[in-house]
């Protein structure tokens, strides 16, 4: 059977492009299909009945969500340039990774991004914090599993765009290059591979959509 | 080398119970160092410097926390009686259930059990809500992954006592069996498993101790 693989997602997601990044990783050809969260689809309404949300990816008709789970599915089904490294212990170590940083770092950044003053400040200070974490982490490694991109560096890859476009629109400094060089130069190595780099979207109408959505 | 496996963990964490499951259904001998989470251990906070939290397995020497995470490790590191199954698309279905769980259920029932009035009515409401798609998961089923436990038992054990002890402690009815007639055949089955039999807390101390918890 030929292989069919679609993607649901919207061109604003950050989750959305971890699975367009994987899938380009391992060179996996796939049609997308973009969803308007104001108006889902009965398709995607019917693929991910539980969450309701962007990604989903479907495979040969089965639909696989939420993005972490979609990434480990990618590197179970398509062996070819893995995202996740052999060792057991090195696994664990990067779903750890994978896990804090939805856990304790977007949500954070993304409430600093839709609020102001003290909430926003608060947010701020604990992301940072956060992120002390995986400054440590990221000591002496090129990527976070080390020389090769994997599926840590997508799992965080959302920060590249994301800080910097908080940082213009709320003019307070996230990233201190100072404070935070492994960071700072972990960004410029994950914007730097052609694979992540032809996919962000245009900086500008990203912008224009995520005031909107701050508007709201 | 001989393998040393030190499981650091509380008699009433829930999450800690899943890594003790796992070890028991593998056949893993492992030593257990009960932490005083009022007074944490020099250990434990070296082994999980980032959450500071209960279960870390640490196997010859490596730590490995958060409890989903230590599944996975256990499952890969151990291959004998597999808790994810092998299939890519039967692997990720497990993952989104186990996180589902974790992400929209746990919480929901520990906020019912901390509150009191409206926001305890509205938890539990919203909890009771989730576990539909739990139901309807489980249908035709007898665990999770079909006739053997699997990780996303494990990941819902900590249902098993403490819905029943919520619904002592508050009067409150979160399962109807009539409405969720495979939840409550599903904890039926779950607890008929030796190895998850023997492992419970005593109830009577489990009360004691979240009714202390509550009093906070």
């Amino acid at each position: 059977m030929a292989e069919v693989v679609k993607l649901f997602r919207t061109w604003t997601s950050p989750f959305a492009l971890r699975v367009v990044w994987a899938l380009k990783l391992k060179g996996i050809e796939h049609e997308t299909i973009f969803e308007d969260l104001s108006n889902k689809s009965p398709l995607l309404l019917q693929y991910n009945p539980v969450h309701k949300k962007v990604p989903v990816l479907v495979h040969n008709g089965k639909p696989i969500s939420e993005s972490l789970v979609i990434l480990e599915y990618i590197d179970e089904t398509w062996k070819q340039n893995p995202l996740l490294p052999e060792d057991p212990y090195d696994r664990a170590t990067a779903r750890f990774w994978a896990t804090f940083g939805d856990d304790k770092v977007f949500p954070l950044v993304w409430r600093a991004f839709l609020t102001q003053g003290k909430e926003q400040e608060d947010a701020v200070a604990a992301a940072i914090a956060n992120l002390k974490f995986v400054e440590e982490e990221l000591k002496g490694k090129k990527f976070f599993g080390g020389e090769a991109i994997g599926l840590v560096d997508l799992a965080f890859g959302w920060m590249v765009n994301m800080i910097s476009l908080l940082e213009q629109l709320t003019s307070l400094k996230l990233i201190d290059a100072e404070k935070y060089p492994m960071l700072v130069l972990w960004m410029e190595n994950f914007s730097e591979v052609p694979v992540i780099n032809e996919s962000w979207p245009p900086p500008d109408k990203l912008i224009a959509a995520f005031l909107a959505i701050r508007g709201r």
